[in-house]
Parts: C-alpha cells; sequence; structure tokens
C-alpha cells in the first residue's frame, strides 16, 4: 500500500506542476454513488457556462452514462474507466489529460468514482478536494466517514429539499463537519429547485479567479 | 491484488465451514453510505425477535455509532472498525467470530462498509449477500456499480417512500437488475413507514429455515 500510493504521489506532483504551468484550476469532486456529483456538474457547467473554461474528467467503475451527460451541456468530457477500480489516481489523470487542451481552459473537474471511501486517499494533482454529501445519506456520516471531510476545502449538503422528509438533523451535521475540519466551507443546495448553486458557482469562480 | 484474493478466499472457507458447522445461515449486507442499511437491519431484528436467533457484525471504519444502535435492539453485536479500510475480509469476521457463541444462533447478519464497490469483492464466507439501494441514490446505480448487483441474491430498494420526490425510474432500475442478474430477488421497503418489511422478513426465515 505505501509502495502505491508513494507511485502516486510523484505523478500527483508532476500533474499539479503540469495544472500550474497551464494556469488549470483543478477541483477532485468526491461523494457517495447518487449524492448527486453529476447533477451538481451539470448545473455548475450551465451557471458558469461563458465565464470560465472548463473541462471534465470522468471516474466510473464501466459505463459512460456520466460523461454523456456532461457531454450534452457542450463541455469537453474525458471519460476514465476504472475497470471496477473504487477510486482514480494520479497516473489515470495524468494519461486523461493528454487528450485535453489545458491552455484553453481555467478549470478541470474531475468528478471521482462514487465512493465515500478510497477517492479521499489519493491525490490526483488537484488544488482542492470537495465533497457531495446528500441529506438522505443521514447526518452521521461525517464522522464514519471522517477522512474525506478532513481532506475536502468545500461540503455540499445536496438535496436539501429532501430535509423535511428525513431525520437529518442539519446543525448537528454542520457541527461534525466544523469539529473534523475548522475552515471547511460548507454549502446547502438543491439542484432540483436551484437552491444554493448560485452561492456555490460564486465561490469556484473566486477559486479561479484567485489562481 | 491476486495474493490478497487468494488469502482471503483461503480464510472465507475456513469461516464458511465453521458456520456450517454450528448450522448457522451468514448474511453479507452491503450498499453505499446511507442507503438505509443500519435502519433496515434495526426493523428485521424487532421483526424476527423471538422467532430465529440472530448476532450481528458491524463493520465501520472508525465509529460504533452503528453497533450502538443494534445494542439498544438487545441482539448481540460485534463491532468491527476498519481503521479507515474500505470493505470487510474474512480475516476480520474470523476474529470478529472467536467472541461470538455460534451454536446459540441461527442466522449471523455482517453489515458491510458503506460502499458500493470494493465489499462486493471480497468473500468473507457468507452463505449470500443481500444489497440495499436506497431510491434517493438513483435509478442508474446498477449498471454503474453492476459486481455488487451481480454478487447479491436479494437487493432491498429502500426509501420508496421517497420515490415521489425523485426522477428513479422503479420499472428501469428493476430491469437493469434483472438483465445484471436474472434470478435476483428485489424488495421495495420503507424502513421508516414499514413498507415491504414483512415480505423482506419472511424472505430471509426460509432461508434459515431451509438451512
Amino acid at each position: 500500500m505505501k509502495n502505491i500510493l508513494g507511485a502516486n504521489d510523484e505523478i500527483a506532483e508532476q500533474n499539479r506542476k503540469m495544472f500550474a504551468d497551464n494556469g488549470v484550476v483543478v477541483m477532485n469532486l468526491m461523494g457517495s454513488p447518487g449524492s448527486g456529483k453529476t447533477t451538481l456538474l451539470e448545473k455548475t457547467l450551465a451557471c458558469l457556462a461563458g465565464k470560465i473554461k472548463i473541462a471534465v474528467i470522468e471516474g466510473d467503475l464501466f459505463t459512460a452514462k456520466d460523461a454523456e451527460r456532461i457531454e450534452r451541456t457542450g463541455v469537453e468530457v474525458v471519460q476514465i474507466n476504472t475497470a471496477g477500480g473504487c477510486h482514480l489516481d494520479a497516473p489515470m489523470i495524468q494519461k486523461a489529460c493528454t487528450s485535453i487542451d489545458l491552455k484553453a481552459i481555467d478549470l478541470l473537474i474531475v468528478e471521482n468514482v462514487g465512493n465515500l471511501v478510497c477517492p479521499a486517499e489519493f491525490d490526483i494533482g488537484e488544488n482542492f478536494k470537495a465533497v457531495v454529501l446528500s441529506i438522505t445519506e443521514g447526518d452521521d456520516k461525517p464522522l464514519k466517514y471522517p477522512l474525506i471531510f478532513k481532506e475536502s476545502t468545500a461540503a455540499v449538503l445536496n438535496k436539501i429539499d429532501l430535509l423535511q422528509f428525513t431525520n437529518f438533523d442539519l446543525q448537528s451535521a454542520k457541527e461534525d463537519l466544523t469539529t473534523l475540519h475548522p475552515t471547511i466551507k460548507i454549502f446547502e443546495t438543491s439542484c432540483t429547485q436551484g437552491t444554493g448553486l448560485d452561492e456555490w458557482c460564486a465561490w469556484l469562480s473566486k477559486r479561479v479567479e484567485e489562481n
């Protein structure tokens, strides 16, 4: 395991340099299966269209279902199929980037494999990580899966429109997030209702502008 | 990876023999974080109380949150903390079983780590696997995470009470499940409303009786 991570970290550093040389900000977007990563991405792309030049890398075990959804937004998308693998790693990203014109974009969003455990362990050379947690997953998830929340600069509490149909304690979840990671930026969104997306997109834009 | 799986499979066979020798049926319960595994388990234990003698093994990365919930039902529970590991394996189960009186139970339910990828790859010596998929995760999950559904004897479509608030296509999900695994038994449940639990518990009882 140490060797695998060691080799990964070397390539991650190469990726990071490549992104910096090309002036590209990279976000590693993670979360459970069905937390709403792809829908958040669709809404984000629509919101930032014409303002920020974006490309997307889609990580999936086998299908191209998510990449096809992103392609329909008109944004360039590269599909990585991990053939059953539970996370993306730096070499996969390095290879995928050979087919992206990094000079032509400001922001690269990498949607990782749906998994609240393994993706957090692998540096892909990103500038920052973000995690999507849907309200329907339950408020106990930050403490149960701490690493991904410790590693993430932002946490998006998604499907907030379903809050009233669950026993999710928003206050408690936010406290746990802040205990794990005092500077984490928390967003509350509903991608179907459009709630909270402006704030999220403004924050993302600012990260690109400040680069 | 081959070596790890090889060593795991050997211990899994030892576990399987141990369970058979003691007349215990073992279910490996898997699913995404927040799909409702622990709540389904709580309802199942309540439903089968006094009819079937059950013990539970709870797999979690760090906390004992789920084990504490199960303990409150009065059922014997052993906690396995994987220290960040993304799945349970056969040696962990073998070790946990040293503190369970297998002769005294009919059914051992193992709640795996919340993860739709890795747990499906590791045989723990169970009689059968079951996967919980919540409606709020989306109907595309069977095709996106095929292995876990191919490996599972039963799929529980949980949080069916939230169906009306989502774009989940029940017919399409069931067709995909059956395409992946023609003999898979599909249940539709709502643990908060009590829907479908009788059918699920009856099926589970039958698996124990037939052992």
